[in-house]
């Protein structure tokens, strides 16, 4: 059938080109008689792609040379673990700002490494029970330890719809940030940060590959107590082929980051993906008695866009004709409900012009 | 250009009826508008993929109820450190078998973690001093720990081509096993191991997913102090989908399964992948003045089969004449060097018939 408009949370829509690309180059990559699949992660065929992928990020995110890119597996719930693992000293602290879902698990996780290998992991301020996540804690919130190992936030919150506006200053303590929501779709001064982690299946490719920037000295300076396949240095000093990488998931990265680049890269992304926060937003504040945005206008996402409607039997009745209308991948989280539109980099401002047009229609006959 | 035939030691061949299938359904998975790539983990798409290729699994193994399979991501190095973080108690030690590159660093991350967790892992015999790992040790040597926590070997031995012919028995003591390079190539008894784990990028599918078999009662005894993210019993609570899978490898891999099964499944696989080592072990035998195996017989490997030349020169040039003829991945390992042929189940008895003549007609020109 037609392609849908594909507002899922991830795995989410991926552009076009860069899927049509892997059809077409599926049993004979570059006239090499074998697919991409089967192509040895040693030979030069994927190695060309496994460096273009990283030097796409490398540019399209500014990354300085002071930090590393790594291509790892596991996703970031790997890297709540990992994370610690490598930054997480004896006798140490970690401050977790902790926004949500994730932000909460990635804390536990480091909790359970810390009581093994005798350090601790802190919640500097939670965000749950006073407002169940809808907001991201104020500049006043933020008491760090200085002493702290790090501090690890989540840079944008796709169950609750949150994202920080501007970064927290931490001083001389590293910024860890899971960016596995907003990585590439908006531009961040990465110098800025210790360490960096996404899972890539928002903004940047498929599921199946995670990315990490870290500071050299970081990686460097990690903890050689743990196994080797978990320290960022293992992946540093290989070129991210320590073990066999997923390479079917780097290269369908690797394409979708030309897409990107070819579309304008950061600075078009930039300011497509706030066209089209702004247009669903307006929409959404145009009938505050219809629809209902949770989320404290400050701390709004531009990514993951939640939204209530006056009743649930009413959210259904939406979710359901739009599937049908072809608009799919609308349904909140089980967690939370509700409406969420997931609007990442594949996701055209074109595709939103379509979903406003329809909330409208909905709205008329409903409201 | 035309298929050549893949030699690859891994990634490695897959059947081409299941990269069509890749390749058909790529932009439209199943009428759906959305590639599988884009699909989300929680929908009923990807879910009905999910389950097949773990119910593929089940039947195709014969895996007894007693045990479950899990889905993971990391590769076998991954599992390098997994195995000990679940299995191996404080207090206890671990017994490990080495009998290869692989095994002596499975042994090495358990060292790691147990130094961390308060426990040991023990080289019960080394086949590295005397013959350069050439031979599976015998009955004799395996003085097993009657109180470890498990003992571990690796079945195959993908750079010095040797392989268990039978499996050590080990009473109480839950037999472990990395089983990524013969997984699905011979029928196993999984009764009889506590855990079975393999990287899918040899035999059963793509690189990026790694598929775990283990004893339900080893799973819900594990390790609990570990992060969630690398305990066994988060993936078999979950059905594998704790975090966000490797969708698409997955895919591929139950593409694969489906191919290997119709072909007539294990007891096929097994029969013709013995034919494929014989036919290739009797050339080599034929003419020992120029081929030449350094493998000790009853040690030999029916999944790499590793073969030397008169002169380091003379290899070269089979190497490029091989590859010339479309005979490609013949290369040893780069820390071993001669020929190895990586024969695994997408690899079929006419490509090693092609790669024999080839052989025949080399042999004749420069022996």
């Amino acid at each position: 059938m037609a392609r849908v408009v594909n507002f899922n949370a991830g795995p989410a829509a991926l552009p076009l080109a860069a899927l049509e690309q892997a059809r077409d180059e599926l049993i004979d990559f570059e006239g090499t008689g074998m697919s991409l699949l089967e192509h040895s992660h040693r030979e030069a065929p994927y190695e060309k792609v496994h460096r273009e992928a990283i030097a796409l990020l490398r540019r399209m995110l500014s990354v300085p040379e002071t930090h590393d890119i790594l291509l790892m597996q596991g996703g970031a719930r790997g890297q709540f673990a990992i994370v610690p693992m490598n930054l997480l000293h004896a006798g140490k602290s970690a401050d977790y700002v902790v926004t949500g879902t994730w932000a909460k698990q990635a804390h536990e996780e480091a909790v359970l490494f810390g009581n093994m290998a005798g350090a601790k992991a802190r919640v500097v301020v939670s965000t749950e029970k006073d407002k169940k996540f809808a907001r991201i804690p104020t500049k006043d919130e933020l008491a760090f330890d200085p002493s702290a190992a790090y501090v690890h936030i989540t840079s944008n919150n796709t169950l609750f719809g949150t994202q920080w506006q501007s970064y927290p200053e931490t001083g001389d303590v590293p910024l860890v940030a899971d960016m596995t929501s907003d990585l590439l779709s908006r531009p961040i001064d990465v110098s800025k940060f210790g360490l960096i982690y996404a899972g890539a299946q928002k903004n940047v490719g498929p599921s199946g590959v995670t990315v990490v920037i870290a500071r050299k000295d970081l990686i460097a300076g990690g903890r050689t107590d743990i196994p080797q396949i978990f320290r960022y240095k293992s992946f540093a000093d290989s070129e991210s082929l320590f073990n066999t990488p997923p390479t079917f998931a780097i290269y369908v990265m690797r394409n979708t980051l030309r897409v990107l680049e070819e579309q304008g890269g950061i600075e078009a992304l930039t300011r497509e993906n706030a066209a089209k926060a702004k247009l669903l937003y307006d929409t959404i504040d145009a009938s505050p008695d219809f629809w209902r945005a949770p989320v404290e206008k400050a701390s709004r996402s531009i990514m993951n866009v939640v939204w209530r409607l006056p009743t649930e039997e009413l959210e259904k009745k939406f979710l359901g004709e739009a599937k049908a209308a072809s608009l799919v991948g609308l349904k909140g989280h089980r967690s939370v409900g509700g409406v969420r539109a997931s609007i990442y980099n594949a996701v055209r401002l074109a595709d939103v012009e379509k979903l406003v047009a329809f909330m409208r229609e909905f709205e008329k006959k409903n409201g």
